[in-house]
């Protein structure tokens, strides 16, 4: 590896299972660590428009963004509140759509954004309608963005499927899944930081 | 036919092109229409709850609900503000949801609701990512909210291209499109409302 090859890369939700995946595909990386909080280079709050607008400035430059965070309310689809499913909608959607809108302003010539879906709305369970719908429209935005993104940016989604390491907090909801390892999710960050492919859907699934 | 299949359906946009095309499928059942504005039995909004509830109470007993409509706004993706992407949001994507959710509380059992979606978000073109990021969560949706509808209750999506009849308005933005008619639309939503078929995208393309 070439020192020409590596980037600044920041990596939101860092402190998380799936952000801790993330990481294991970044190593080559300067890794500019985000969060809602904890020990996190930068505190932010995608729900926040300001939040994330002050997060860029902060860091300067910067040649890829990667994404592992969206709250998600779980609840039958007959009791699912209005107010749960804006939640969702607010975060994992609209929160990672705001990532790219804003931070398309700032990335560097040829970055890349990397975004998280999830596995949900292709094999769908009880609880997880909020989940799987604003997955289903984040994987529909990648595809259909990457065709309008400025100055040779790039963006893909990670859709994996539960990992090894969250088995113990979901395996019961997901009767039959197999989970994967961190680090072959790692993979597809890192398939998606480094590579040239775009609008693609990264599918982590056993 | 016979009376025992002639249902009671609430169209909703009946008065725009896609509600026409919608009802040329829907001759053999009773219609309720229902709309913004205009000369509809009953005036409907469905951005708002209320308007909503108010539409299945007024109502009273139905069978199917059909809805042709979704606002979106159209824009380059890196000029495309917050508000229009939300007012895209809560119309075609939350304001749809809405109707299946509270009126999965009014239908008459085995009932059927019918959404639309749109082309788009299978072949991208510019100014139409909201639109196409939109359909592609209705479309998940309704795939996957499907397995846990109560009451034998069904839900599919009509995913439209553009329509001949709205060829004069769209035809400029969409080269290389092949507009369908509004009679092969119909035949999807009444293929949806007549048959058992649930939790499908109905693809009408050329």
């Amino acid at each position: 590896m070439s020192e020409n090859n590596m980037k600044t890369v920041i990596l939101i939700g860092a402190r998380g299972k799936m952000g801790q995946a993330a990481l294991t595909g970044l190593g080559k990386h300067k890794v500019i660590t985000a969060g809602l909080s904890g020990d996190v280079d930068h505190i932010v709050d995608i729900t926040d428009e300001q939040s994330i607008e002050a997060l860029y400035q902060k860091v300067g430059h910067f040649d890829a963004v990667v994404n592992t965070v969206g709250v998600c309310e779980y609840a039958p689809f007959t009791e699912m509140s209005e107010s749960q499913w804006m939640t969702t909608v607010m975060s994992k959607m609209m929160g990672q759509i705001n990532l790219v809108r804003i931070g398309q302003k700032y990335i560097a010539d040829g970055g890349s954004f990397t975004l998280i879906s999830g596995i949900l709305n292709v094999k769908p369970i009880p609880l997880a309608i909020a989940d799987a719908t604003t997955s289903g429209a984040i994987d529909t935005f990648a595809k259909c963005v990457a065709h309008e993104m400025p100055r040779g940016i790039r963006i893909n989604v990670i859709n994996p499927t539960v990992l090894k390491e969250a088995w113990d907090v979901y395996g019961e909801m997901m009767p039959g899944f197999e989970p994967v390892p961190s680090t072959l999710v790692g993979k597809a960050f890192e398939r998606s930081v480094d590579g040239f492919i775009s609008g693609q859907v990264l599918y982590v699934d056993a």
